[in-house]
């Protein structure tokens, strides 16, 4: 908490502690929900998998309109010297590029680029250890591959989530499976394949380095899967920047395979996190 | 210009010039896109049609689970006082409700209340004698009966729309007319016979008024309207707030009626313009 009162901002060019980072209220995200963003972690000082997180940030960013106000490299050392000014141990760091100040509410201006930093709060071992319950909705959201700042289904949902004591919510669109709020989705099939959507989702960093880590071992296949198949998957985890692999027991109140979190799905969260090890060995700061 | 430097805006309980309005960026329209709000005219120190506004607004609100912090004869004190404030002749009056200062960046907390006021901005003169081009889009909003700030969609379309010459973009889903991103949609068939949408649409309060006015002198249906009946209307217009009611000349490149503004749609405006005097007489402050 000590920590936290005194972790610094990132706003439009400045460094400004984090009490004090403040959008004017003509923001185009306080007036029309209109910005993109991205997150990724940071080891000590090292971020994880960046290069990855900054193409995808400046590819939402691109297809919004909104231009970047710096080039790659300029970003590069604005996150190293927040990371290094903020000092934590794990962190996550969120890069939100606004609309701006628009001038009649509705039109977009210079964007505002803000850059946050935060203590991670992994998963718990023992949520890892028994597996999550969750619930499906229909819907799609409206630029899948744009991460958008609009989360006003995932989040209307909340109420819902709870009320079935479900920790997510997955969403389908006309009986074929999608993504998360914020997760990939996974099923390891009776033959030990594994399947994840192919269409209309956001592509995970985590989702594709777990792709990557199961095709070692096993067979990986992208396409779409139905609903009706998904309750009938051996194995089913969610993939996420914070929550790495969390595995899926339970779907709209029906147990999935054995009730307990899968081999494959624990083997493959250990691979990716001997990879984010590899990942931190590589460059020592 | 002068005056709007000295403009007051409402924020959480308090009077302050609207140079200093700012919300921190842990709030969720900034971080999710996730709010409400509402816009309606006052005519010098009267508000027009406030107890529908006001009505939808609090249906808003109560839809994505925010709670109004005010009453709404608080809220109406307090919008009479920035009105009293602020001392404009023609003015447009936005309630923006937010998800509040969300500690964890996705979790809802006390919303945000924030109320802003504007000299208004009419559609010219010229425009209405001319009418205007639009073209169609399909998409359908993710909550269409909630007036959330989400317009992702509808300012990404704002290059697409200037590109074409187009004004407005109305959008369609599965072959059918819903609405535009701000404004609602009426078409004059072959027999004067007015029809708008019934189905996933915001329901405007201009379009309201407009469907009893049109009612006193002609047939009114609410029922879908497909996007090939619209071509071979005689006369199509939008109604909204801030508009009214404007003329509609050309969809997608594609002449309506005579390619100009209706008689009925002239007519009706007269009759809105007439409406408005009428309750501005009532009562007299």
């Amino acid at each position: 908490m000590e920590a936290q009162s005194t972790l610094q901002v990132f706003v439009n060019g400045d460094f400004v502690p984090a009490q004090q980072a403040f959008l004017h209220i003509s923001d185009l995200a306080i007036q029309r929900g209109y910005g993109v963003f991205d997150f990724f972690k940071a080891d000590k000082h090292k971020p994880l998998f960046l290069n990855d997180y900054l193409e995808r940030f400046y590819n939402s960013a691109s297809l919004m309109y909104l231009p970047v106000p710096y080039t790659k490299d300029e970003l590069r050392q604005i996150l190293q010297k927040l990371i290094s000014l903020n000092n934590l141990e794990e962190s996550g760091v969120k890069m939100i590029l606004t609309g701006g100040y628009s001038e009649n509410g509705f039109d977009p201006a210079a964007p505002n680029l803000i850059i946050q930093q935060q203590p991670l709060v992994l998963p718990s071992k023992e949520k890892v250890k028994k597996g999550i319950s969750i619930i499906t909705h229909e819907y799609l959201r409206d630029l899948p591959i744009v991460k958008s700042i609009n989360y006003t289904t995932g989040i209307r949902l909340l109420h819902h989530m709870r009320e079935q004591n479900a920790e997510e919510v997955l969403y389908f669109n006309s009986g074929i499976i999608t993504e998360f709020p914020r997760c990939n989705f996974f099923i390891v099939t009776e033959d030990n394949t594994l399947v994840t959507p192919a269409h209309n989702i956001l592509k995970g960093i985590t989702r594709k380095n777990v792709m990557a880590l199961a095709a070692k071992k096993y067979k990986v296949v992208e396409r779409d899967i139905t609903l009706q198949e998904v309750k009938q998957a051996k194995e089913t985890f969610l993939t996420s920047t914070t929550k790495r692999i969390l595995p899926i027991v339970k779907i709209d109140g029906e147990v999935i395979g054995t009730g307990k979190p899968g081999p494959i799905t624990l083997e493959l969260l250990q691979d990716l996190m001997a990879l984010e090890q590899e990942v931190l060995a590589e460059t020592v700061r």
